[in-house]
């Protein structure tokens, strides 16, 4: 895409009501805009990461059976009276109700899938089902200072599983925490990522969180180093200090943003609904639930407080919102030609084509992060080829131009 | 796709509550699942269907400029009292105002994206800007009883368009109805889809809705035979029951619905705002607007009304959730055999590998509706090959089956 087409402009101050890194870098670099607190516009760059995020998370959900659906944004008083939820969910976005019948803005969604779920579960041959969405949720947070890693409004996967006995839930959630480290790993996020234990509520003992090291967390857990795990300050006390995997008492006290959490149902949602199966012996039985989602544009704002420098953002290859950065520097001509050449590839270029100083360039690109600078430029050319620079690094190198395919994909496939 | 795994089981009987053709058939087919009064989950069969509409539209977009980005469902009550539609806004969903500052729910985004293109334009060099989303849009409808065609939740494309002078903003306007036309086509709908002449407002004497023929309309137009265009009811007068076109007396009524609507805002939305540019003389200018909208949902229940018999729905090639419906009768060795052919050459299929009578799979296959059927059966193999049905004939043949990839692929380019 050429930059001079691209509805993108970065600033050079710092928006004056943010005080996150991750909105004060995405604002500058024009990937997001802010319309109010803890609500945002993605740009089209910041729609691109989310598109490139929302690609991972799909093809890892539908490798263990997950399938594709969208459910409605607004829900119905009624299912949430089935629950008991309407009262007692503090977060819960109301529409006034002297216009209209009592609705709720869904800020998750067991409330419409568990009923639903009737309609397609009757025997235990039904069984088991892995059902998920992309979906815009809302919270009516009341403390929406830390840019887009807590919306009020916000892009979230959720899948829910439906299952005929424990140790097929059991089952499939191993298998889910095993995806979502894949997840976190695709996004270069694993090092700093801890399966951390949760508290359970009245089904499961623990739930499980994945928690993101970073200063800019709102959580508090305790990795034990053993064990390579963690463990949520809301349980620390009841687990006495103690890693309940090790025993091991020496704990390290880290701040962290949850990016994950999947969490046993069991029938929690399946009673109150009646969903139920009939088993071989035709008993009625309540459908065990799980559940597991992911905050999409909470990973966006987590990659971006851990990949930054002094100048901007440096994307993760699998997030970035293009592949290669190629700025020219008055040789527009043979600038154009490559462009072309490597679009025709299907390598994904943002080409600043723009008529603005080097500086300026380079400080744009920069701020917005793409992993690959390429630089024609006259001098470039005299010494024989392009200039090929990554953002991580400080050094560039001249390679011919006639190598730069292979370099952009040898990079990409490392 | 293996149909064991869909997501998704047909009803033989009427929903109870639904009176429109398209949500009862969909929902019988399993398309979708109705949550309350104009609120509908997308199952996958649904959210497949989308999908490609979805491909079509942002591929006709980008062709004349446009930049996808993505704005939020949550507005602030002071962008609406800008353009006085706070209050004046029948539909307009509000939120509990007890509980947090005065919002409501996007039911269109002039109020969004035109105070966002402020940092973004402010030199006749800045212009024009196409931009463009799918976004879920929410509407009180006070008569939500036509299934899909009119939710108070829906699937909507919107673009709106920034110019610096009339005769820009003109030429735009043209390439756009064009475009429509190339999407209504592409979707197998043009025979049947008239540009409209419709009120246009205080900025331009009309504007122009697509309609497109069929008895669930809940509009009235005045077709011209010779201009093959239309008159919305509400302005036939006005017109003096004359074609603006050509001055034909001779037009024929028909109800119809509108799938979508361009319109030439001039300086409505930008003047409250303050959206404006300096010219090449450094004079302040208002920049002008145009915007035009299709609704995905709403496109997709026409085609379900237009595109049916008494035996289920009849997808186009363009929008059919699957190209290819393989229904196996016992022979599951062979058939899973074709299935992974298939799916390796790009194919898409619906491979119905359940443990049920043939007349239950062929009940089914009719109701969900996709182009082409192929049958293994014990008989076809012995005849030497495989059955080809198209869901639109009533015939089918035996090919063989080394013949079957190319009867598609020849199928689907014709």
């Amino acid at each position: 895409m050429k930059q001079s087409q691209l509805f993108a402009k970065t600033r050079k101050e710092t928006p004056k009501d943010e005080l996150s890194l991750n909105a004060i870098l995405l604002i500058r670099a024009g990937f997001i805009d802010k319309l109010m607190a803890g609500v945002y516009t993605f740009l089209p760059l910041g729609l691109r990461v989310m598109k490139k995020i929302e690609g991972i998370i799909r093809e890892e959900m539908e490798k263990v059976g997950g399938v594709e659906i969208f459910m409605p944004t607004l829900q119905p008083k009624f299912n949430w009276d089935q629950t008991g939820r309407w009262d007692t969910m503090d977060d819960l976005f109301k529409l006034d109700k002297s216009k209209d019948s009592e609705l709720a803005l869904g800020p998750t969604h067991e409330e419409v899938i568990s009923p639903l779920l009737k309609r397609f579960i009757s025997s235990h041959k039904d069984l088991p089902r892995y059902i998920f969405q992309f979906q815009n949720k809302f919270r009516n947070e009341k403390r929406a200072k830390s840019g887009i890693l807590r919306g009020r409004e916000f892009i979230m996967k959720d899948l829910y599983s439906f299952h005929a006995n424990q140790k097929d839930l059991d089952e499939y959630y191993e298998k889910q925490k095993e995806v979502y480290a894949r997840i976190f790993k695709r996004l270069e996020l694993e090092e700093k990522t801890y399966l951390t234990y949760a508290s359970g509520g009245s089904f499961s003992k623990y739930s499980h969180e994945f928690q993101t090291i970073t200063p800019a967390g709102e959580d508090i857990i305790y990795i034990c180093p053993k064990c390579k795990m963690a463990i949520n300050k809301e349980i620390i006390e009841d687990l006495e200090n103690k890693c309940p995997n090790c025993g091991n008492t020496n704990l390290l006290e880290e701040k962290a943003i949850e990016v994950g959490n999947i969490f046993k149902l069991g029938t929690k949602y399946s009673a109150p609904f009646q969903l139920n199966y009939q088993d071989e012996e035709g008993r009625e039985k309540p459908v065990l639930m799980g559940c597991y989602g992911i905050g999409l544009s909470r990973l966006m704002g987590t990659i971006v407080e851990i990949f930054n420098d002094s100048k901007g953002i440096i994307w993760p290859k699998s997030a970035t919102p293009f592949q290669v950065h190629l700025i020219s520097l008055g040789q527009n001509e043979e600038a154009e030609k490559i462009y072309a050449e490597l679009e025709e590839k299907g390598i994904e270029v943002l080409y600043d084509d723009r008529d603005i100083s080097a500086g300026e360039k380079f400080y744009d690109s920069d701020l917005i992060g793409i992993p690959i600078r390429v630089i024609m430029s006259k001098r470039s050319l005299e010494n024989g080829g392009i200039e090929y620079k990554l953002r991580s690094e400080d050094k560039s190198r001249i390679i011919p131009l006639n190598n730069i395919n292979k370099e952009i994909e040898t990079f990409y496939l490392a």
